[in-house]
């Protein structure tokens, strides 16, 4: 065969829902060189990471670490290490990343319930409740921002729930953690995993992860022994845990001072994952998330101010990413490829049900830029108006300035 | 909290049975920007690693390519896609990684069945053919080379075996893909997995695997089709693959030209993953495998032109890493301890039975180099001496020299 020269990807803007634009910085963490798994520059890494992604995920959970996999990894460790089969499971359904939630959780032999809101919505809180009073469950397994639809499902309440039903909560945050509020402690979430691809303006392939010690006590009670190990009189948990990758008490372990061996750690994503921690404790978390904020409302008004519709509830919808009706007689892909080809610009389609309808352009992570807001809404209009759709001169780009205000 | 400072890892010679110190190549091709998932870039560059891998995996198997997790994760993806509850699985167990097949097998719901050699020697092709004729399994789960003991078990006989009992082989290859022979085809493989912290000179973190029609077969077999979008009529697996996150089914949908969206690739270990196998094949299998074979002599005569013993079953080593007898009345660990803090300079312990017996020494990837293997041997002699032990002066390197011979 002939080999294929080196990397050398052309320029883009990852303005979708992620992955995004990585942080050049974090680029740069990730070039450093290993060390060995034992290391103390490794073990003092680890522990720094811990430390660090308290900070983001607003929690004191000693077990806070990194799963060495992409963020649906991290779900399934979450979910195979706290479901047993026959446990009853609910989820609110709010758009595909709920269905995903559904489709892990059956894997793990549980007994899957639904609450389902139309997309563009959120599920009211009432409605959890009568189905937590019906169902049951041992675990509440919630998405918090779900990009399919770009609604964030609200947290009030769901403590107070589960703690009428001794149940547990577990929180998808992939699509949210640092560009919208996400108190882990003050929520009382036990169980929340992320990945670094979205807000935290990182690669895919590690994912942060926070567990309570309620969480940890139910995950240590489902602790396998290895048999070649396995002495008379060791406990036998009723439901290990059926992986061994996914392990969270294995992976505890791991992380813990005795660290033992389980994985061999993703030095390069951990260093990255560090960086990005790093950049989000900088600025501050409150202050980060203000970001978010900003560029993401300066996009919201610029769609608007092309003329576009903005899709779903506007109360509920996460700070970095709009859906953005496409107009009729508009050939969605076609401005996207456009957009990719002629601009270096990416923004996303959508699935499922609004697959073709809805656009979903992101703002988020390094990407929450001023300079990433402008040149996209400058471009969808030079786009729109190349491929025959009447937009205001100038509306989009205008618009977000205005909400710029003084600080443009 | 106050903030760690930025990834400053110290000096390092990553001469332990890996991870190893990383090629300076490979970090650099990680410090690309992103593009986004289904960009054309992103999708010629998963082909084109399919098709790298294909030449170091020696295969024509069009199944060729990343899991996103470590080493481990990839063993479990095979073995839960592979392994149905109750299944009779082989494992022939020469080490610690034996164990580990084991251990996940049976968290698959496996019937597992071991023939064990004792550590330091492979297991005889006649003692696996009993075990084959006795337990009859569907699946013969072997390791290649187990890093434990330095071992590498023979695959000659075991194609014909499997075909006699109608069984799949599976190899876990981690240790040894591109430092020792291994062609797929040719020996029959239906299911190999790696990492790239070893001989493939890269980070942990993503983990090349390969699948033969027959393996492929199976697997379609038991694809699950998820609830939101199942319809009457569509089959439903006996034994549904019981993980999502490593369910290759749905692994090969993402590779395919269908592209169906599955985890979000992780771009920079992909990035990673793909100059590996450049540097390769830009070598030659053949020429890499033998630096590997240079290296590892050197390094096995220098360590026994120290005074030093070999461990194991000499005509059955991997040719990337020796084991070295510790010599009585010295401690291994202060060994090790004085050669990281004073030289840079990282040799292994080892596991279970030969903790504190024996230390194991990498020549790998980019590690497998004359500077690399000289160092640590004068490295070696200089702590010996200073801890009390008498060596030959010069006898390592000397040894060493002798083996590169006229090529120094």
């Amino acid at each position: 065969m002939s080999l294929p020269g080196p990397i050398d990807p052309p320029a883009r803007l990852l303005m979708g829902p992620g992955p995004i634009t990585a942080d050049p910085r974090v680029l740069r963490a990730m070039s450093a060189q290993l060390v060995g798994q034992y290391d103390p520059y490794m073990t003092d890494t680890m522990n720094e990471v811990m430390d660090l992604y308290r900070g983001v995920f607003a929690t004191a959970n000693a077990q806070t670490l990194l799963v060495d996999s992409t963020s649906r990894g991290a779900i399934e460790a979450a979910l195979v290490s706290l479901v047993s089969p026959g446990d009853r499971v609910l989820v609110p359904v709010m758009g595909r990343f709920g269905h995903l939630l559904v489709e892990i959780a059956e894997r793990c032999g549980a007994d899957v319930h639904t609450v389902d809101a139309p997309w563009g919505e959120v599920v009211p809180l009432e409605r959890i409740a009568e189905a937590m009073e019906r169902v049951r469950p041992s675990l509440l397994a919630t998405v918090h921002g779900d990009t399919s639809t770009t609604m964030m499902q609200p947290f009030d309440g769901l403590r107070e729930l589960c703690d009428r039903y001794e149940c547990l909560l577990y929180a998808d945050v992939t699509a949210t953690l640092g560009g919208n509020p996400f108190p882990t402690d003050a929520w009382g979430v036990d169980a929340a995993t992320a990945g670094l691809q979205k807000c935290l303006g990182g690669p895919s392939g590690s994912a942060p992860a926070t567990f309570s010690p309620r969480a940890v006590e139910l995950i240590e009670g489902r602790r396998s022994i290895e048999a070649g190990i396995r002495v008379d009189g060791d406990p036998v948990a009723a439901h290990p845990i059926r992986s061994n990758y996914f392990d969270l008490a294995m992976i505890f372990d791991y992380w813990s001072p005795r660290r033992l061996n389980h994985h061999t750690e993703a030095a390069t994503m951990l260093y990255g994952a560090r960086e990005c921690a790093r950049i989000i404790l900088e600025a501050g978390l409150p202050a980060y998330q203000e970001r978010h904020s900003l560029h993401g409302a300066a996009m919201v008004a610029g769609v608007e101010g092309l003329g576009l519709e903005v899709y779903g509830d506007r109360a509920h919808k996460m700070a970095n990413v709009v859906g953005v009706v496409i107009p009729s007689g508009i050939d969605g892909e076609a401005v996207r490829g456009v957009l990719l080809r002629d601009f270096g610009i990416e923004i996303g389609t959508s699935f499922g049900p609004l697959a073709g309808r809805v656009w979903r352009i992101g703002t988020m992570g390094y990407n929450a830029r001023k300079d990433a807001v402008l040149g996209t809404l400058a471009a969808l209009e030079a786009v729109l108006r190349r491929l025959g759709h009447a937009v205001p001169a100038g509306g989009g780009v205008e618009a977000a300035y205005d909400v710029y205000g003084a600080a443009a």
